[in-house]
């Protein structure tokens, strides 16, 4: 919850599809684009882009951007626009800055010799500032400050020498790829084809999924009528897809009306392992979503598990901040043995109101957001699970509304570590003098906030539960296990945490 | 889950509120109407509409209205308007009809001899048609096809020859609630005065709250800011007012800034007991609210432990369709013994989506809206809580989607009875042909929505676990006991249920 | 030009629309009334509004009103949901107090206890405040405070005893004239039949039109497709209609499918003139509309020669303030002898630009809307034809302008008397101590705008140049002359100039 | 008119403006920018985009674009936002292809090793094609179509070999110059200077403002606050600026806070004359223009006078299609001794109304545009003056409606010659099939739009009617006759006329 309140956020969510077959199909590819982004909109509000091709030679590319939700940003107009593609790129952008222009959103595309290449992409690059200057040094204006329009650039760029009449886009991404470590999940869409690349260590997540009839969704039956490719497999579901594989750490695939071919997998340095964002699991992904073969769900609910292992209370009720805790709350619940029962309500309602904050606004705060199901724990020691705190500014007047409505005691348990460093990746997180963590009442948060006591789930414990499931899982899909072989085969960006980051940052 | 999907829902919710002493005073009216307002939004999300008076003589009236969400109908320049009140009503709308115009949003104000008067209303006139020609009779054209215009021409209708120099609004309400029984909660907003009246049988809801200053909300201390009227109590905490008590069935009550007065309770016929609308309490109601001195969280907590008495199921899980569902899933859950699990994860960014249906995605339905935790009940028998199922149209897919992510049997448990009657007081309901319950199909409605067995609450456990609470409340509360006199203290409006409407029906 | 800058403006336009024959026809009445009133959109800006009946027992009204322009208040989904209507009656509404809502648009639709009524007019009742306590007293509440809504009440309160089975409208129309003698133009829609009202003594235009094949719009041929009412001629053109005739003062005209009948002709008291508002003639009115059997440009022209008449001018060159001015100045330059020249170049873009003014461009003021055409009249002495000067504040930097320009002199001549009074007759005029001519600045206009010379035309030149036209039609119309017998046949309503009101103000 | 009804249209205005003296000033930019551009709206109005600098060292640049009017694209918030200039550039965009997005507007801006450029131009690259294969060939992606990316990319592409710490933009503009001969008018805005940059053929306008106290306009002195370039002189006196001079063909010329410096005249090839496009006076530019020291209205007006001496007529009266060709036309009365009069009443109201053609409506056409002034010429023979014909097919139905309304011969002069050839060079006109000229028609125009006679202005009468007021200047006004040596000191484009192109057409 405290994310969602303190403008911690992903940046993005990428989206591709393409119809396989003969063109054109019955598959209709703007809809599967619609549809897929709208499962991602839990990575970004701010604006959504489509870009389409209709895959000929020359290729026609059809674009339309929108500020807002997908269901805002693409009307039914945009939707016919956009019905000529026989493939397609999306994406939906998580304002990091509070500026937010059309002009930034993805995807973005570009005129180049070989003709117009799409590019979206999830993440941020760790070494932006250095390869702006090599490209603006070439001699190039960039109108953007967006990464996008960057790697779209780098791509373009490669000295044509090593091309002869067709351009060679693997050597393209490749070349990117040598020149930045991390973090992207990239798509490029070129005439006919996607390439869908992860950055190296993995950073952020990519998945692929194949679209087949509905009526034999869960069928054994090989029919194929398109792929998809996207930031998690929750898309997959809404239009009708079957999960099929993630993008390894540092694979080239292309996706192309024929199937699903690997390219290439650009190695780690030796001995680097991968570096999956663990915060994907903790609060971005959607609880449905499937990484490295587990469910998200799970590994919160193990989360929760953990932290009552960790940090037992002695209590009489269980809860959650609604609505991303649940998990871990019930978790907490089964392994602590304590009854779990709801104790805040949600006003789904509550928006932008244009009050003029006055004293009594600011008081009452987060009682317009949330109602105290006061019977529920009227008289009663309750452990309140979150999934994290980063400011401690929001947990603090839910403590207060618990105890005002009867609550004798409210013990706090957060299903994560305590964050203390930015992230250079693609997270928005506040500044460090900003997180609650690295402030002097820290030391005695639970008096700050309010709370009866305060504990947090530690490093180890949340690394455990993310990567006991991995463990389980690895006979079962050698596909992952072998195909990376430089450096360990599981790792996870704890670098929010610890201040261990997965490359050197050299700015 | 079913009403959300079928269109059924309450027509409005009302607010009033009165700055208490000396005006102007500190408390922002515009603000703690809009906060109010904003409370009740799931009562009404298609209009918002605010009129606030200061006072004076003559009174100043300013009204604002405005389409779709208050945060939406209430921008910055209208909250500027309003600032001039020291008292105002307001009221949020659904759409009954699919006809929607701004001209058709109450508050309705009208000029009258004796100055403007406003009015909002929630609820439905059972004889408005013979209201309406009686006025009309009377040479009154009537501009929209609203019920709060009917009320607001007849408040001033009534002969001139029983006042002299100064409008006696009391009998004209009294003369109004002698015209018509039911359904209606009515604020009535003159110069400086709201007049809260609720109907006879007390169909709809109307209570009473008492702003207090933040910093003494939870003290015993009796500073009062303000009077606040609300369809529901769950609209108090979001303005930090104290529960002050409920307005009683066939009671005037008037609030001034010299506080809140009983004018009058209007008896019902004898014999005829009370017809509070029990879906109130089993869908429309925010679960934080309270009715009859109970938490309506807790009345549906009672209909699933009821439901679990009534219709025990041999399964591994309990789980709810979120998240109305979900206390009522608890509860079963707790009787049973069976543990409850997470099933399904909403997209709650699912909005209007402008594509138009083909094959595919009508055979996808839901699952652009929910997801399913497969990890959670993969290889399990799950009884799944519902609290209504009016259409039988929506929980098909959910049971298909459970099932094709491994559910074994998916067991439908309703915390409701069957909905056979069409409602004439204010909830719109399909008409009685589109209603499962009535259809042939609802003799193996199991076998037709694909589920293992279906089971609803009866009608007779439904009530029981609503009057339980109140029984066990009666001792405590004697305002409410004794101030009603003709008549039985209880009873509950189950027309929709039953087709035992609570007055005759003359139309 | 002045009238345009100062905010006067007349309040109304109105226009219906009847398909003849056996409905439906081909004529697409919705089109109709659109396009008819586009060509009305000089009488008001801020709002149209729109009702079509499809005339059936009983009929379906269908409404459409949104502010702006009809270009921005009746987009294509508005069209469509009017398609049903076989006759229609239409409004365009001017802001006349800067409050302006949508619920105060006409026309104003009411059911009553015979059907629906659909009122518009164009005017100003001058007994508006007796006849709404009136109305008020009978027990009515009044949710607007426009005319429209006290007219439709007041055809709805006609007691019913003198009426059997139908309304009798032409008596409730009739007494509707008896309460109030002026101002109003009015259609009154009821079912399948439009009823266009003039009041007694003719105040606002209204006329009628008859819409033939356009194969045959100038032929002799009599197939009619249908019939439209008008506040001006000048739409009749735009749909392709013939000009039919005028409703005559105090005539009650019925428009059905069958045609056009003269139900009745209420008289004036006796010896009282008419009172056709002149400064239609002098302003209001679009140039090729036809009045009283002249066109309004012809009577500018005329009115610009009695001004080279009475007000001859020792100078080089003629021009205009464009472009309301230009015909007065081209009869001033026939008339005078003197070459007509163009000095001023209009920025028709120029619109609400939201410049917080400073003193720059408080100073530049009227630059950013007129450029000079300096090679014109450098050197040379100007005489400036306006239509008229209200405040005085607008002229005055336009002369600066052509001064700083090259112009050696610069006279002003206003081809209408000088504004003294206020207007209770539905024109919006600023207040008396607002009007140049009331202020002691007027003792020296010249000096105080910067002219060489300043002359108005008389109020006997004014009404001599509108009135010769009419006179020199006397022998042609004899419909016009013979059927208004009560008073003399040719009258003018001066007040604004003269403080001589048609009839005794009462308030 | 014809221009304006076909979608024949200048592409672009641009306008800039630096203050002077030490920063910040009491001028306001962007309110100069605001009005300035508002001034040149008849240039385009799809979009407007503004770009500010603060002039500091780095510089901050603040941009706002928007599509539509300049009242439209820059409402308060965006005024606000720009409040920091010192400096600026705008641009207002007319659609050439139908194609507008928000990310084509000007002006463009790129990050460069420098720092940020901004760009604006009006014209028309006639090499774009081969310049964008170039910029690509080096690597560069380019994100949109227009030219101003283009030039913007040539502009940082220069290698840096040639320059050491800071950017040579002079050498940049110069070489962007060598590679593209015309058509542009071009605004470089870099940190605190504006370059305002015309093409070696001059071939689009722009000149240079001076801004004055507005108390100094008129006076001789010397006070000067700050400097403006735009493409049309009319800017100036909106803003209160005097008109200061052209920039030459082929001149590059520096504003700062220090003034005006002018750094370099390219020169065309040796023999070429100047080609400044001869339609910025037939119709483009605003008729208080000045243009080689002449104002537009003007040389309109010689048109018109050439044409009666070219093409005189036996006929009663002369007028004009409004408004464009009215100084041809009172030219035309002039030289020809016939009485002008107006016979068309333009509704300034009519714009998009979204009314689905049907035979009626097509049939009635222009009607809804323009009222005919009956009275002015009914029983009389017609010269009407129009500035152009393109399509032939909007001056068809104003001949029927002028016939139908009573005149009864209606000759046609147009006061510019037949266009029969494209243009390359920033003008949007018709297919070369679709021109009237290139049509069999042509050869019996009268007969084929229903005139009784149709003659054109040669193109000999045209270039003389030009050239005759420039030729009279030469002695005033050296500065131009002696700054560009190269070739001939007169000379306009007629290519569109002639098929004679400036430069050859490489493509």
């Amino acid at each position: 919850m405290e994310f969602e309140e303190n403008g911690i956020g992903e940046e993005c969510g990428v989206f591709g599809c393409v119809a396989a077959g003969e063109w054109p199909t019955q598959l209709e590819v703007a809809q599967v684009l619609t549809l897929g982004l709208v499962a991602l909109q839990h990575r970004g509000q701010e604006s959504a882009g489509f870009v389409v091709s209709n895959g000929a030679s020359p290729p026609t590319y059809t674009t339309h951007k929108g500020m807002g939700l997908v269901s805002t940003a693409c009307p039914p107009e945009a939707l016919l626009k956009l019905r000529s593609g026989n493939l397609g790129i999306c994406h939906t952008r998580y304002s990091t800055t509070g500026f937010s222009e059309l002009q930034n959103c993805q995807p973005f595309v570009v005129d180049t010799l070989h003709g117009k290449i799409a590019v979206a992409h999830n993440g941020e690059l760790v070494n932006a500032l250095a390869l702006r200057r090599k490209v603006m040094r070439h001699g190039v204006g960039l109108s953007t400050s967006s990464d996008s329009e960057l790697i779209t650039q780098l791509l373009a760029l490669t000295p044509p020498m090593e091309e002869r009449d067709a351009p060679n886009w693997v050597a393209r991404i490749k070349n990117l790829m040598s020149e930045t470590p991390t973090s992207y999940s990239l798509l490029v869409m070129f005439k006919d084809v996607i390439y869908a690349v992860r950055d190296p260590y993995g950073n952020r997540p990519l998945c692929i999924g194949r679209i087949v009839p509905v009526s034999k969704l869960h069928s054994g039956e090989e029919d194929t009528e398109g792929w998809v490719v996207s930031s998690e497999s929750c898309s997959f579901q809404s239009i009708g897809a079957k999960y099929y594989r993630e993008v390894l750490p540092g694979e080239i695939v292309q996706i192309s009306k024929h199937g699903v071919k690997s390219l290439s997998v650009v190695p780690r340095p030796e001995g680097d392992p991968p570096a999956f964002c663990i915060f994907e699991y903790v609060y971005f992904a959607r609880p449905d979503s499937i990484f490295e073969g587990q469910m998200v769900y799970t590994v919160r609910q193990r989360c929760g598990r953990q932290l009552a292992i960790e940090a037992p209370t002695d209590a009489d009720v269980v809860s959650t901040v609604p609505e991303s805790a649940t998990p871990a709350a019930l978790g907490y619940a089964q392994q602590s043995g304590l009854p779990y029962v709801e104790v805040l309500c949600k006003n789904r309602y509550v928006g932008r109101t244009f009050i003029q904050p006055n004293t009594r606004l600011r008081q009452l705060g987060v009682a317009k957001k949330f109602g105290a199901l006061t019977d529920n724990f009227a008289g009663k020691r309750v452990v309140l699970i979150d999934d994290s705190i980063v400011r401690g500014n929001t947990i603090s007047p839910i403590i207060k509304l618990l105890k005002e409505a009867g609550a004798t005691e409210v013990h706090i348990r957060v299903a994560s570590p305590p964050i203390r460093y930015p992230c250079y990746m693609g997270i928005n997180i506040p500044t460090k003098e900003e997180l609650i963590a690295n402030k002097p009442e820290f030391q005695d948060i639970a008096g700050y906030i309010g709370a009866a006591s305060v504990k947090y789930l530690t490093v180890e414990g949340l690394v455990s539960a993310v990567q006991e499931g991995i463990a389980s899982l690895k006979e079962k899909d050698e596909m992952i296990s072998t195909s990376n072989t430089s450096g360990k085969r599981v790792g996870h960006c704890t670098a929010c945490l610890t201040g261990k980051y997965p490359v050197e940052l050299e700015w």
